[in-house]
């Protein structure tokens, strides 16, 4: 099974994808555009992490996909700082994705390091210069040969990052995953339309507003649902949430182990 | 009065900030920390976009701030094509801040530019090589004496983005924003706290949960209500809202004409 990912070779995602498949054929995409094009079986993304949030850009692109959600799964991440040397002293600049910067500031503050943002943690490796360290996954420094100076570097012990997969097929497990697209807005709508998960007794596990992209102030909703698709309470769910909004079903997966 | 912000000079946030404000003195700062923290009389920063939802740094940072907010700003974000020559075809890569790169894709992709990320749009403008462009303001273009190959070069003409002001003392206006911070997870209690909103005909106008950072699927939620936190019908709700949460009101401010 060829699976699409982002890359390069060492990414988080990469390290997640290695625990996730029993077995594999990874294609390295440059954006998450390009990981959800891909002409592959499956695709694996980040999608929500403990100190940052969700990955906008990723509920964006699933409300326009035609591929399913069948699977999540919560991947420990352990930043790490890696160099051409071992020296912590020489470092003047630290490289990484921004959304890594973010969760590593009180190191980076110690030491008083400048920031340069990469594309991907991976990316931020290749073309350090001497004073120069990148803030990335153990599995990019093993695999590129680097020098590990720290491990566990983020400023919370708890980072978790919960990947979704993508496949052609639907599945059905004990979490349902939408988007509920109003189409306008009223006083209580939100209010109303929790009413239907609430009413028959459905948990939320996650909520996300995001833009319409039509005009400020328009949001449709990423929701996602501790029920089967196929259980006759969700369907009840559904017919109640129907009269109020457009619900567009991502998929039904099974509920990752906590971490 | 001086006023902390994104900088360097030329940010979007500079432009919004010389139209919202009649008379004041810039201090420009490096990060989004930085004007949070910067010893000024007010900060004004951006905090959501009509493509690309909102700044979330931003909720955090007003999770912890004593300021309050004291007024919105919505602010049109003309994108431009900068570069030192006026050749398009000369063109081989970009650079901008994530954000504007993401908001551009059409013409990045006809052109198949390669996108440099940069810390801030204004930035992207410095060290420009002969085949790279920068997308930045009008405003960076004019300070920078730049060459403005192209305007308007946004996927979508409804780019608009809010601003907010922080000042030391708080103020009384039609809309009121607020932290909600539960505490704890259990089926239908998003619903009974919005519930508080709608029981006492209060609209919100934007609702975005984040990680509480404590451990994945914990959330707090930050809430506008089209309401002044003076009047009887909002203090109704809040004491409905606080027998289910803690509650932080970050303000009351009057709410921005619509562009």
């Amino acid at each position: 099974m060829d699976v699409a990912l982002l890359g390069p070779r060492g990414t988080y995602t990469h390290e997640a994808a290695e625990t996730f498949f029993t077995s594999y054929e990874p294609e390295f995409c440059q954006t998450l555009v390009d990981v959800f094009e891909a002409d592959t079986d499956a695709a694996i993304f980040a999608f929500e992490n403990s100190l940052e949030g969700s990955v906008s850009n990723a509920i964006d692109l699933l409300r326009q996909t035609e591929r399913s959600i069948t699977g999540e799964y919560k991947h420990p991440i352990n930043h790490c700082l890696l160099a051409e040397h071992d020296d912590i002293t020489a470092i003047k600049r630290v490289r990484s994705h921004p959304q890594a910067l973010g969760q590593c500031q009180a190191i980076i503050r110690e030491y008083g390091w400048e920031q340069i943002e990469s594309p991907s943690t991976a990316q931020a490796i290749h073309n350090l210069e001497s004073n120069e360290a990148a803030i990335a996954s153990e599995l990019a420094g093993t695999l590129n040969e680097m020098h590990i100076l720290r491990t566990g570097i983020a400023d919370s012990e708890t980072n978790v990052t919960r990947f979704l997969i993508l496949d052609h097929a639907p599945t059905e497990g004990e979490k349902t995953a939408m988007i509920l697209d109003p189409g306008e807005d009223r006083p209580g709508l939100l209010h109303s339309m929790l009413g239907c998960f609430s009413g028959h007794d459905i948990n939320l596990s996650y909520i996300q507003s995001r833009p319409t992209k039509t005009k400020l102030g328009k949001y449709y909703f990423f929701v996602e649902a501790e029920i089967g698709r196929d259980s006759p309470r969700f369907q009840r769910a559904l017919q109640c949430l129907e009269t109020y909004t457009d619900v567009n079903i991502l998929g039904s997966y099974p509920k990752a182990t906590p971490k």
